[in-house]
């Protein structure tokens, strides 16, 4: 494998970005503007940083935003930059769940394209709304299911795609944490809190969370439409009223079936994301902490390691690729890859062309609405006894 | 880590063994006999090894056997070997599994030591009627759960046991093949014949076959007792009458949850059995293909890699350990002792005496019989729509 | 490991930021963009980026240059910038290795900070030159020897430093790739094609390329001053005029010893970079492919695995670290918290005050000087036969 | 992969086999007998098994030999088993290393088959002249260099021999161990002490204890002849006679170059064995401890994880394997290769027929030879400063 020029900068523009979350002690919103910057497409000009305005206020100098364009609401922050010649061509939404509704609605209605982080609302009848006000609203609606974004992870899609698999019968997932093994919301740090609290995080807890991220890896990868669920929700930790811990067996149109485990309370796990996934002709295997190989058996044949940018490597991972083979990537560039495709699909609409096609495979509002039909079906399937529970269909 | 004496070698003295199963085409019964031999403790005797009585005698030439002992039928054996002075001290029994009952039945009722291969019979019924034999019998019943043997499996039931994962909450495990990807069944290839037949194998395909291991690992660890299964059984290759496929959740008393899946048709797997299992104080991780190490996190702090034979071994580990770390031990080992320790229990019955406790904690009828439980929980939790079941109790 | 704000961005202002190479058609300007934009404290707005003047008209547009900082020379640079109110903070060299003494020097000169790739110069005695210059200067020099921005890999030298180890007696080390494993050169693809020309890359191939980043880690990690070398370098193909595989023992002053192994002709490895280092008391093994873990034994005791932001990582590792355990971070994080810390060394000097001391350990001219001496006596040791050679000592 | 009848037993007649140490405390004489029972083709029936003639006799009584041919000495044991009818067809020697050649010579001459640990002997020159010896003799030399037993290294060295690399251009190996961190040896520890007396051990310590194994693998693999040495070998533990840590430039017949490690103060290693084989068209890692796979990669290509047993293992693998894939093998099982073949050939010499061509390939009374000169060459080039030596030919 030669060096040669890898990456995906192209940086002689920017769009202009605006943010709601994120400010001084969020987490999610600093991975957003990493990832935004890493190809030099977008610039950070405005935010909604807190709900706090004076945190809002000092989020915003933090990030050097023109002191005008730090609002200290996100209701100000549409009718500001709406109102603007030079305002944001796309908002990043990354406040606790509750809020992504409202938020994602109103800039949309106001014409601006968003980039909501995930899951894209507290429950299903919102998001079926919410794919309604996008469709609409004749702007993009981005949903960072940011696994999407991994260079491998796309080429599984594309594997699976092209039939390689052959027919998929069977599918592995799982997403596994430690850090609530212990009752951290009880004792009030704030990202445990928010996220085991139903009102701002909506019904799911791990699987909400996390364990969305796992069934979205696996429809993205897949391309199967799951029918059913039966799921088992526990909360071990006592007190706590969100599940941190589930067991879900899962059957796909068509007759694949799977399992997908989630939890936050099995040590020794920090951010364990994983997919097996199976078919007549052949596996692959894939885990997140290992993003850069992926993992390819033809049936009858020895595994083989496709490292990314390395040899085997399709088109759609190189187009995602920014560093040679075995200089490792991560979250942030996966994340970033999401962010690039984002703002080509603006300048395309923008500019009245198709855009790039491997820019295209985006997550979107009806995805963002797939996850929380998954997620309701698990509640309720738990709720009922861990009964088979159908999946509602996205509009 | 000093290179010193490790090993359980100690041969002075020989039991005498016999086989029923085993001969020529057999693929388990070279295993018990590898397995047997490895230690020095057995001498192999006397063998009903084929159904095909030129097959039998044939085999039990290639064995060195006295044509007098090498029988035609198993019924012959068991007459035969009671009424010799030196009659063998133990039979393996390592048939279809159909035969498994009838066998051991009659080996226990005339008094001989039964070492058992998995499942331990075809239904629960009559695993519970084995039981009763085998208790009335005053001889071991030894059900050879392989897996059980292995130096690290006994370190974390022991790790488990004196409470240094806090209590436990989540177990995840599995036992993933590819080899019936293909109809090789239907195409008479022997191994996949019969165990793809219910009349040879019983009810479970799969579930039956390797799943059982994956449920025994997992109660040999924990020690939790499963009170509840909802399975969801597939068999993914046209024509096959028994699952190849199954997708389990679990419920155990005291309110453990955990998922397990296992499956003939995952290309890129060959014999991948692994288990993690997590409580409030600390989780591990085991793999079969690496079973020479342990992954233990206490809560907090790093993963500690606990190698066979090395620092953080414990003596239960030790004592079934025969080479330095990191010179490989691996299946036959772990096998071998099984049958190691079945020796000593058989001794110290000889002899009136303790045996070594190291020796004592070997897979007994009874859980035989909860294996059967399991399958048959799981065949039926599937049969009717994948709804929980509940495990019958063992007697 | 609960998620808390990880991370380094803290962006209210930027530096300013030129660079020298780097234009379409190269490697590892883009890199060092993306490095210095992750964290928001760099603004490109000024380069001389290609030695061909179209190429860097064409260049700076990419990068959104005021056209008039698109230099077409780094000569015209150094003096539009230092006559400018708002010229640059520092420039990014990233041409090919011949270039970097004299643009070093130049930039300097004029008072401007210097970020330059390695090796730092073509020879030792302009190495030494250079020393004196940026003694001189006043301003910084940061070398991008850029794997000791890796926050493991600077825990593994605070973990020296502090005496976690005992003393240090051996090391082993080796940086691997394939990628001219056939005559690249030859068919003029471009990066293969510099880098093994003696009058753009130096006296060393693999040695000068890749050997260096071996021998720069062992350096950091260890603290250690290397003593002496005794190197076989090879061109394994035809017509190759620079060594394409390296095999060199190290002597260290105080009686450690080590190996370093460099290749560019081996295939499977793309860029496999390690290291090894072991004292009386305990040892510590890592892998740049496995950047985000490093595995730790007190001798006597089971390995630990110390993932990046988990259980048991040291402030100094924390400090550049953005995103939670596994969520895998890379090769462009380790080289954004070179960018970061330098930022922070200019902005501390420009306020007269102390640094965060978490940004002060970073690659300097005198670990410039000590890699080309290195590589200087390894060229030497070899072309003599394989012999013993000193390793001259930085100035 | 479907499971079929794998393995080498056959055992309807057995060879009678003496041993020469291994009584009660030593290590390496328990691991022959188990690797010599594995298959059945062997029965211990003599044995001199200490030179003290209390433990000689009750390990005698442990392994259940007859008291007759429980010797006291081995010359006794020459005599008597020469003159028995039933006497012994094969010795194995596995005594500390200064009696290697005495003993073997003894049993040669007498026309016993020897297989004998490693190294051969203490001597170069002794070594020759057993050359000379075991050509005279007519009978079988068997040297156990075990890791030549491990079905995937044989597989390595078939894929050498039959140009799936290309022309081998780079070796890399090493073998490290930690248990000699510590002054074990001054301690009285009787493994570490007699295996750091020149008097018992030779004139390498870890270059001969270990250090010879990754040599030997080298070479076996490769099929290339080493030419010269540069060894830098060191004595890290204060008092210690012999090396504990030695790093070796490696030159082969014909151009290939590589490196070889081993140590016994590398903390966090038990016994790593590694290497990597690199020609003009692919690689080849494999790693001790991870035996049952071999990593391929043809250049350009996916790298390819070969799996003992599985797809893509060759026939010259799958002779000497006994368990399904991922059933993991180890090092008794790579040892009783080893074993097994040696059987084979003195059975095929009884006969006068040709022996199965997969049980020809095992280690000779040269490669021991070889090994010697490895190790003489290596201390004197380490004695002379680390200066390149030639390696002595074997006759």
């Amino acid at each position: 494998m030669a060096i040669e020029s890898f990456g995906t900068e192209q940086a002689a523009r920017k769009l202009r970005l605006g943010m709601v979350g994120g400010g001084r002690g969020a987490f999610i919103g600093a991975v957003h503007r990493m990832a935004a910057r890493l190809d030099d497409k977008w610039e950070i000009v405005a935010g909604a940083l807190s709900a706090d305005p004076e945190n809002a206020k000092a989020s915003g100098a933090d990030l050097g935003l023109d002191p005008d364009r730090a609002y200290t609401s996100w209701q100000d922050m549409v009718k500001g930059e709406s109102n603007r010649e030079d305002g944001i061509d796309a908002v990043s939404i990354v406040t606790p769940n509750h809020l992504h509704f409202d938020v994602s609605k109103a800039f949309l209605e106001a014409g601006i394209n968003v980039i909501c982080d995930k899951p894209m609302t507290v429950t299903f009848a919102e998001s079926q709304e919410l794919v309604r006000i996008a469709d609409a609203s004749g702007v993009q609606f981005v949903l960072t299911q940011n696994n999407t974004g991994y260079p491998l992870v796309r080429q599984a899609r594309a594997m699976v795609a092209d039939g390689t698999l052959g027919d998929i019968q069977v599918i592995r997932t799982s997403y596994v944490q430690d850090w609530l093994t212990t009752a951290l919301d009880a004792e009030g740090q704030k990202q445990a809190a928010w996220r085991t609290d139903p009102k701002l995080a909506g019904a799911g807890g791990s699987i909400g969370d996390i364990g969305v991220h796992a069934f979205n890896l696996a429809a993205f990868i897949s391309g199967l439409e799951l029918e059913e669920v039966c799921a088992d929700l526990r909360s071990y930790v006592p007190g706590r009223q969100l599940d941190d811990n589930a067991n879900v067996l899962l059957r796909y149109k068509g007759g694949a079936t799977g399992t997908l485990w989630t939890s936050q309370v099995a040590p020794g796990n920090y951010n364990r994301l994983s997919i097996g996934i199976y078919g007549t002709k052949g596996g692959l295997e894939w885990v997140g902490e290992d993003n850069d190989n992926l993992y390819y058996t033809p049936f009858g044949e020895p595994t083989r390691t496709i490292t990314r940018g390395g040899p085997g490597a399709m088109d759609v991972a190189n187009a995602g690729t920014r560093m040679p083979p075995r200089h490792p990537e991560g979250y942030i560039e996966g994340f970033g890859n999401i962010y690039s495709n984002a703002a080509e699909m603006i300048w395309a609409a923008k500019e009245g062309r198709d855009p790039d096609p491997f820019a295209t495979d985006l997550p979107t509002v009806r995805d963002g609405a797939t996850g929380l039909a998954f997620i309701e079906a698990c509640v309720q399937s738990s709720n009922e006894g861990a009964v088979w529970q159908k999946v509602a269909k996205a509009g």
